[in-house]
């Protein structure tokens, strides 16, 4: 679909849709679906992400039609379009599992449109994760964040933003999984040895620094659908502040946005999450995030293009 | 039109619209209209005004159906919805005001439609009476502000947002006129002789505090129809802070709200201006404006009805 | 006990604790405790209040020991003292509500400790208001708000800070019921039925700016132990903007402290709620709510004095 | 002295002094002076005034030529003039007020030259003071507050900004006293007696709201050279965030420009103080206090063409 | 010119001038001058860079005399100065354009004053290589910058802050041109093809991580005079969020600062534009233009030095 | 001792002390102690450090406590422990000095407690270098900062954040000292020398940048105990804006952390300073401030075990 043309409408007028591209829920043609999930009480420090789809959109107006360092049109390519939000419900961290659950899977059935996640905390990829694997079976989950995210539990409580990655392990959800740019302090010593146990690739923030293309490498060899979750606290906090459990000393925008450029995949799906506008600053994280799911974009597109 | 259930569909989710309203340019049925004109080329100190409209949307998502102080359904009574934003063209102040002539003549076209509009810097209200005036010939204007906006000329330009009710008063586009709230420091003694010059009544913010009735009785008193143009900086900056050239000393929001609320006009449209969403904090001023929008078309509901 | 001396150690020094007083679980002595609820996932629109408890704290480093307009010295006559907080369930409503309901009896169990709470959201009140009913049977319920908070339910959940009134009512925990300071807009004309069907005595915001005495008076004819509950959005919001679901044309500092002032009751427990510090400014309204609790904690003094 | 002017060259343009006045040393036939005083390390809790001055100069743009509400010139009548700062010694109270004391004195020699001072904290009220009993003799004190800073000491220090008023007055500078607008907590009981020890009228914030005329009449009758310190926090914080120990419930902007505007002075000096630039939004506070000083100095100017 | 000293007069002190240097009109000694430049209207997204001269003198405060990295004291050596603003006219971009050539050509006549300029939106440049073309014939121009600026026309006008450098090429105003950092999203990947057409050499944000050295030898080895555009955008919007048209991933500080020390260049004048004080934060933005400034002059000061 | 387990108390709940932990004034098992040393009027620039100690202490909540890059359990390991702040004295620099000076050797004395001080401004690190003087002799001090504050003076005085360093060579309190990442703009050209005549290593922010490595290993080789003097403003003012004097263009988070990280020295203290929450953001540099701390702490860890 066509966004609005930046030449003739300006960028700051009009209703604010992702990118400015048309809403719809008919998605037959669709390649590639913005979708809000603004669902934010599983968090463990600051709310406020339930704002994120909103603002997202907001600092998503200056993106134009052509991506230079890919090489793409993305929206054009993938006919991408904005369906709104999944009306989630609030304080009921289980019950909007399953609404979330069941509407991407309508949203992604017949396996073309492939989902822009806007978050949200973290807790929504594993509703998201079920409807992939109901879809297209097991998935690769390239997990960007600078938590582990695999804590059993939070106050005797299995769902949370930090426990999302072990249930989708213990439910069999996925195929292989890799992490990249931890660097959060640990409750335990024994947390270094969980992904060795649950079979995940895990590359921290020291590996993502000084050996970036073998990180790169790593997740390109993965065979099968891919689905990208993009907690936006991986970036360094001077970059993306506006999010809830920040930790120092991140990936910088320009690192961030070359690692994606390079990322060779076949997408079932792209989340990015925790952007907590409330903390924001000038819409520094939610500039960050919109820019990410247009370089996912393009990526997707590009691929499509090269086959 | 049907706003977007709050019951089912959380206040913070969806695509923001005015009071979570349907977006469409049908209408034929529409008996109020938001319209948003993000220009503020025109301003003569801060500048902001044009992410104005898109802050004013964010801010009305709380609004909710009934109205208990006016005792009215604005929404449902008169089928509201939003047009979206008149596509200006930025740092063109005259090509700007042919353009909102032209497309505010079509919007009220056959008198039905009475636009709510959500600006952008105070220049625009001179197209937009010159429209009115087009449509149903000199109206009164009610014009809150806390300045007179009628000097002739900044820098040598005849169009800026302090000139534009001396052009409309030149154009003959106005039947009665009544100023609400003035305030602000003066460039001369010779201005307050411009009112009398002008026809002009105008209440200065001594009258506005220490006279409320009289000056309610005097604007209900005005016959034909009547366009209220309300300039934000009349409040007081601790309530709107998000605008162009506060002055100390203005209107509280109980005070405003009750002001709106007393008027019994035969309303042609109504603007707020002024809006500076980079200057405001936690959405004061934006959701003060979402609330006076509500309140003038609550207003026209029970008038509807009324009669 | 004893503040900190702010004469010998500045009031920005040292380990934040409410008006810098002692923290401590041992309340056989303590006629008045600060309690933290910070729980905020029954939000309907912002969240934020779990940090309440923590800004509370801080904007209360500036209350000295006596209160000249009440004529008192609340710390030292009541013994008060910080609880610390009540360790809530993040994401979960009715498991955080079963544990402030066991933890607040335990506190106010033999009747000698009055509670005054910081939010947190203001379903916390329910769990309290149950708590209260345990240890002193029916209470009389003054309710400071904006809203009416009797909805039935959100989104097909019964437990949300908008419906923890009509619960309250339903399980029959309260004598009178007082509200004061209600204004926003109304799901529909039904709602203003409501109060009569409860038994609920409203004073919407024109009654208590046009009738305060009147209003004091109603409430001061009370019976029995009264509870407070006051949420922080019926100030208005440019003096209070730090909150969820602001509603403009509030009562200002002057009007609010004066009002708590001159109530006279005797006091089961006060709350203030909806205390959200990522939308503050300045500490404003953290700083009005530790006002707020020395005012009650003041008139609880003064009347124990005058017994 | 003349100001810039608006209509030819914008108000955000130009470097920034007082009301957009020159920058003069050259005093002989100014009679009214903006003099900056930017030192902060006496204050008790927030910092920040240091910024004061600085920031009072960009609040003060938007000031224009003609006073409505008093009918006068100010800047024209008195020949206004910015004179810049006092370099003060930062960190070193005594020493600074040495230097304060010295400069002021050269300032107001031959007592034509009113000066305006944009604090700083309200411990260089002091040797200001000093300065004046130099040249005038005994004057009057007129002083908004919200706090009485006539305590001894803080932590065994007798220069603090909560204790120049005691030394003034054990200093015997002053003539009569009044205190306006007091509300802060106090340390005892005690306090309330001072007053009546030091021969001061305190007027307490109650006495403002409800009985203004006759706190206008009392200060107004009396006799002889009068000196009138501000400290901004007797201002709302809703109005006046930006302050170091901000008391809630003081006065809106709306009063605090009518007392000043009523007042009937033979003025010999002004100062505002406690504005504090870091904790301000949007300028509320710096325009708060260029707009004070323009209201007293055009008291100023109408009592002199009144002669 | 001397600075204030900042060992006696704080440099919080004194009415802001930029580095706190002197205002003066007489520029025949002067070999760098600040100019402000306070035009915002050419914008297309956000505004408020006409607030960034004033910003920028705020923010140059800390400068000091000795540049360690360049080895020399710039303001010494060239005598520089604060020249104040330049009066444009607001909402009239050609009218402006045409003061800002007459007054620019003004103050290089005669080719000794180097003019650094403080934006303002990236449209003034236009007029700025007008009167260099006219003072020095065809320059150089380097152009820092997240975006090409070379479009056609926005909504039909061909005067705007994206299409300046279009017209320079037009007006055959420039000799070499190099754009350096480039980095947004394209209309079209015609774009790519625009250098070419034009003659210019663009290095985008890879050329500039990857092969800085490569990037500035070529700049180096340009003939003759030359002036540079730097436009704050192409800074990382973490160290510099207070712009129109942010584009994530972008130069850090140290990265900006180091490149412009390695400039050798004949300066004929150089600009920072897009400088947007109300989405900026602490002063970061407008402390960075500062200091590009103060290398830059480094660089002219050092390269007089070693002739 | 124990933090509060975020398991069970979620970290936004309870009184905020260092990093959840005890607040103690029972040393002996001590072997990590924040202190708080809250003083600021030592500033030559911007003040506000004063509320340092409690804004770090906020932003250590989401330490947990295995820290996976040093392989430690730093609060486990070294029985870490708040002891709340040093009761400076506001306004008197050279008395506070004195107070810290006895307040700090009595923590350290034994030499078993190393106190992690949470600046205030860094003229506190003189009386701390004192007291380390007096307990161990002579020891090194690695200073990272972006300025030398080797100063003699400003405006006649000697103690400033700006000359403590000369003091502290002066009083030969010191061994080796190394200074780290030194950049900003200098007094005089003869400044670069002043390091060789005190005997200073000093490794400006290119050697930092450019050869990491060898300035760890220059500090690595230094024997005896060494004292860590970290001035937040060493920190890239992106990362870290929340400080007095920010100097554009320096470490960023990940280079800050792994430089602390390898250290090997024989830790007596540490001090971290200027950070000034006014200006701060999101808690970013309060957030780093804790960190700092933590990854110090777990150096100290480390090496104790690696015995």
């Amino acid at each position: 679909m066509r966004q609005l043309d930046a030449l003739k409408s300006p960028r700051f007028t009009q209703i604010s849709t992702f990118a400015r591209l048309p809403v719809t829920r008919e998605l037959e043609d669709v390649r590639a679906l913005f979708v809000g999930i603004p669902f934010d009480d599983a968090t463990t420090y600051r709310t406020g992400a339930r704002f994120g789809p909103s603002a997202i959109r907001q600092g998503s107006r200056l993106l134009r039609p052509f991506n230079p360092f890919v090489g793409t049109f993305p929206f054009d390519s993938l006919n991408a379009a904005d369906y709104g939000d999944i009306d989630i419900i609030p304080g009921y961290i289980e019950d909007t599992m399953a609404v979330i659950e069941r509407e991407v899977s309508d949203i992604i059935a017949g396996g073309r449109t492939v989902p822009y996640i806007g978050g949200g905390d973290h807790s929504i990829t594993l509703p998201v994760l079920r409807a992939m694997h109901r879809e297209h079976g097991k998935v690769n989950l390239i997990h960007f964040d600078s938590h582990y995210d695999f804590w059993d539990s939070y106050w005797g409580k299995k769902y949370t933003h930090g426990t999302w990655l072990k249930r989708a392990a213990e439910e069999e959800l996925l195929n292989g999984i890799v992490q990249v740019g931890i660097r959060g302090s640990l409750f335990s010593d024994d947390d270094l040895k969980v992904p060795g146990r649950l079979g995940i690739s895990s590359f921290n923030i020291r590996d993502v620094k000084y050996e970036t293309e073998k990180v790169i490498n790593h997740i390109n060899s993965l065979r099968g659908k891919s689905y990208i979750s993009f907690d936006i606290d991986v970036v360094d906090p001077g970059t993306a502040p506006g999010t809830g459990t920040p930790e120092i000393g991140g990936l910088n925008g320009f690192e961030t946005l070359e690692f994606i450029r390079k990322l060779d995949l076949d997408l079932a799906g792209f989340d990015v999450v925790e952007v907590s506008p409330p903390y924001d600053v000038s819409e520094l994280t939610s500039m960050t995030a919109a820019n990410l799911i247009y370089e996912a974009m393009s990526v997707q597109a590009a691929r499509l293009s090269s086959k």
